[in-house]
Order: structure tokens, then sequence, then C-alpha cells
């Protein structure tokens, strides 16, 4: 499993992806599941993995190489964000062209999805959330963030406090404490957790932090949260009978 | 699907049940699933039920009939609340003996689940959670709650609030809230919710509320979490970057 959030605010874009992979509890790993291509003053593009890792990586990859060749459309060239998901599409389209049928044959499937974020100069910031079969959706005013992975324990956190007007800072700590929520509940989400907040505009990535397991910053964060929600709740109205 | 959610606390037991049920997004109907066995100053019994309404129907239908009569054990006989458990397992069984077959034969389970608590003169308050199977689990000191149904989004906030030692009121208004929580992201659990807060040794259901759409209460709750979580995060932290 895997956790990945992109929420996109007016005043900029929050990622945060999990590292956990695994095969069972009895063999799991960590990979970095949080992609960035950036060219400061051009472009800041993010790119956060679920799924079957064999996959991700290879689309990845398969990005990462054809941008280093001239004369192919690539993320570096790409003039809007819609192209650079319609280019990831693409190259989950290939990986599935080469493996899928190998996959299916042993049951396997080509599960591999992505969120994809940033800003090209001359364009908004933008957010998509691309699915196995390389279509996707855009975020909108009405539904600001997406979600991949083990979604539903981190949710109502979100859905209660992040707006498009909420801060970086405000979003960027929601955030964590829906992934805090989360590994509390799914032992196959697991730090070290990437974040990065983008200010819209800046294009450049001036914003980023790794929180490994015993983050100072992190813990303290999950601790003053939980004793905060208690005080809410001994605030509230009681009920009458 | 459903949510159901059970609590033991040194002060009592916290009993709460959405009533939607459905078979399709096209098919849905409303059907309490709480049901109260309760012989002041004698015994308390609380059972919340999940799964196949026919299913959980007929397991309810054969304890209050077999209750009526005399020489048969029931549930106003029972020495103990694991005696209630066993009880509600064999009705289990025997709707499942009369029935599996034939909903096995239209790939239909017996799913039927429940959550058992209460007290009987004599013993502790007990809380069981009881499989489709009819074997059955019953809370501890590290885990005092047990949840059916659509258990994710709101296990997190449950997690972080209620231990033993909260009062039946928080207890109460933070099962409130993971419901809000649930039903805000799943529409296939809905109101009204039945409450049951049970004051220890009282041997009586004093404290019982139903919460329709649009209950003024409810609303409030809801409205003061949200805004009481959102002043809990700006007053975290901010991250150094």
């Amino acid at each position: 499993m895997t956790y990945c959030v992109g929420t996109m605010l007016d005043s900029g874009l929050v990622f945060a992806s999990d590292s956990r992979t695994h095969a069972g509890v009895d063999n799991f790993a960590s990979f970095c599941k949080m992609t960035v291509f950036e060219r400061t003053g051009d472009r800041v593009i993010v790119l956060l993995s679920s799924g079957n890792l064999a996959g991700t990586q290879a689309v990845i990859s398969i990005l990462k190489q054809r941008n280093a060749k001239d004369g192919i459309p690539n993320l570096w060239v790409a003039e809007s964000m819609f192209d650079t998901a319609m280019l990831v599409s693409d190259a989950m389209r290939d990986v599935d062209r080469r493996d899928g049928q190998k996959l299916a044959a042993n049951n396997v499937s080509f599960n591999a999805s992505f969120i994809l974020g940033g800003q090209i100069a001359g364009e908004q910031t933008r957010l998509f959330r691309i699915y196995a079969q390389g279509n996707f959706i855009e975020a909108s005013l009405e539904t600001p963030y997406f979600q991949t992975g083990e979604t539903k324990y981190g949710k109502p956190i979100i859905d209660r406090v992040i707006t498009r007007s909420t801060s970086l800072n405000d979003a960027a700590k929601c955030v964590l404490v829906s992934f805090d929520s989360t590994m509390c509940s799914n032992l196959s989400v697991g730090m070290p957790i990437d974040l990065i907040c983008y200010q819209r505009d800046s294009l450049e990535v001036t914003m980023r932090r790794r929180f490994d397991i015993g983050d100072t910053y992190f813990n303290a964060l999950g601790k003053q949260w939980t004793e905060g929600v208690r005080q809410v709740f001994s605030r509230l109205p009681n009920l009458d009978w």
C-alpha cells in the first residue's frame, strides 16, 4: 500500500508521499515515491507514485530518459501541465504495452497511478490524478485535493481543514497529521514522509522536507494535535438527554 | 454498508449505530440497527447489527422469541455477558444453517456480524465483537472499542481521543464526530444515528438519543468541531524549512 496526497491552494501546492513498499508483511522496503522535475524560473513538476513499484519506476525512468533526448516531446519542453499529464499517461501505456500481458498471465495488474502537479511559466498551478489506465482528472474549486493508496483514514481531517484559502503552512500540518492518522492504522504506509510546499509563481522548490522515524517536529505535531483535539472535545457542548 | 461503534470506558459503555441499508445506490432504506434487552436492576444488553439485513433481523427475532419461552437458555436468564455472546452466536449459526446454502448458491454470504455489550448484575461491563462465523473477541484494556462496517474514516479520531478514562460525555461526542466523518465520505452510512451511553452499574438505560437529519445538536457539534480543529492547526508550530 501507499499513501500520497496532493492539494491545490490559492497560495500554492502541497505534496506528500510515504516510502513503504511491500510484498507481504514479511517483505517490506523503503523507496521514495516523490519525483521532481525542476528548472528554476521555468517549471516545477512533482509526481507522486502509487502501485506496483516495477511499474512506477519504469514510468519515471522513461520520463527521465526521454527528457534527455532532443526532438522528442518531454517534460522539459511541455507547454502546459495538461501536456505533462499526457506525457506521463503515454509512458504508463508504453510500460503496460511491454509488461501488461505477462503480468496478467500471472494475475498481477499494471496498477501504477500518479498524482501530478506543479506549474509551468505562463500557466496557473495545476493538479492531476492519473489513473492506472492513463486517463486522468484535474482538481477543481470544489475538490482541491487528491489522495492515492490508503486514503480513508486520513481523508476526514483534510475534508474538515483544507480549503482553497488555507495557508501552505496549515495545509502542510494538516497533511502531516493525515499521514500520522493513516500510519497509526495501516502498517503498509510508513516513513520516511517526503513533503513539498510549492509557493505559487515561485517556479522553484524552496520548501522540501523529509520526515524520518523519530523526527522531532513530526512527533511533536502528532502529540500536540492529539492534546488539541481532546481539548476541543472537552469544550464542545454536552448532550442534553 | 453500515457503521457501528461500541466503546468500553471505566465509567460505562457507549454504543452507536447508523440506520442505512441499501442494495445499490438506487435502493436504500432506513432500519434501526440497535437492539436493547433491558431489565432494570438486573441486566442491560445492547446489540448492534451489521451486514445482510435478512440475516441480522432473523438473528434478533430468534433471540427475542427464545426469550419468551421458558426452559430454553436465553438472554433474560444468561448468567454472564460471555453466555449472551454464545447465545447470539448460536442464533447466527441457526440462521446460517437454514439460509447459508441457498445464499451461497446465489453468491451471497451470510455476513451478519454484531457488536454486543452491556452488564449483567454481579458482573463488570463487557463488550464483544461477534464475527459472521459466530466466533467472537472481547474488548481489552489495550483496545477498548470495536467498530463494524465502514470503519476507516472514523477510526483515527477515536484512536486519538478515547481511552478507558475518557468520560461518557466526551466519548459520546467523539463517537458522533466519528459518525459525521464517516457519513461525509460514504453515502452508504446514513442517519438516523442511535446512541446509548450506559453508566456502569446503573443496570438501566437512562441516556438514549436518536439523531435524525437536521438534528440541531448534531449539526452544531460538526460545525464546532470543524472550527475547533482549524484553530488547533493554526496554533501548531510551523515547519522549519
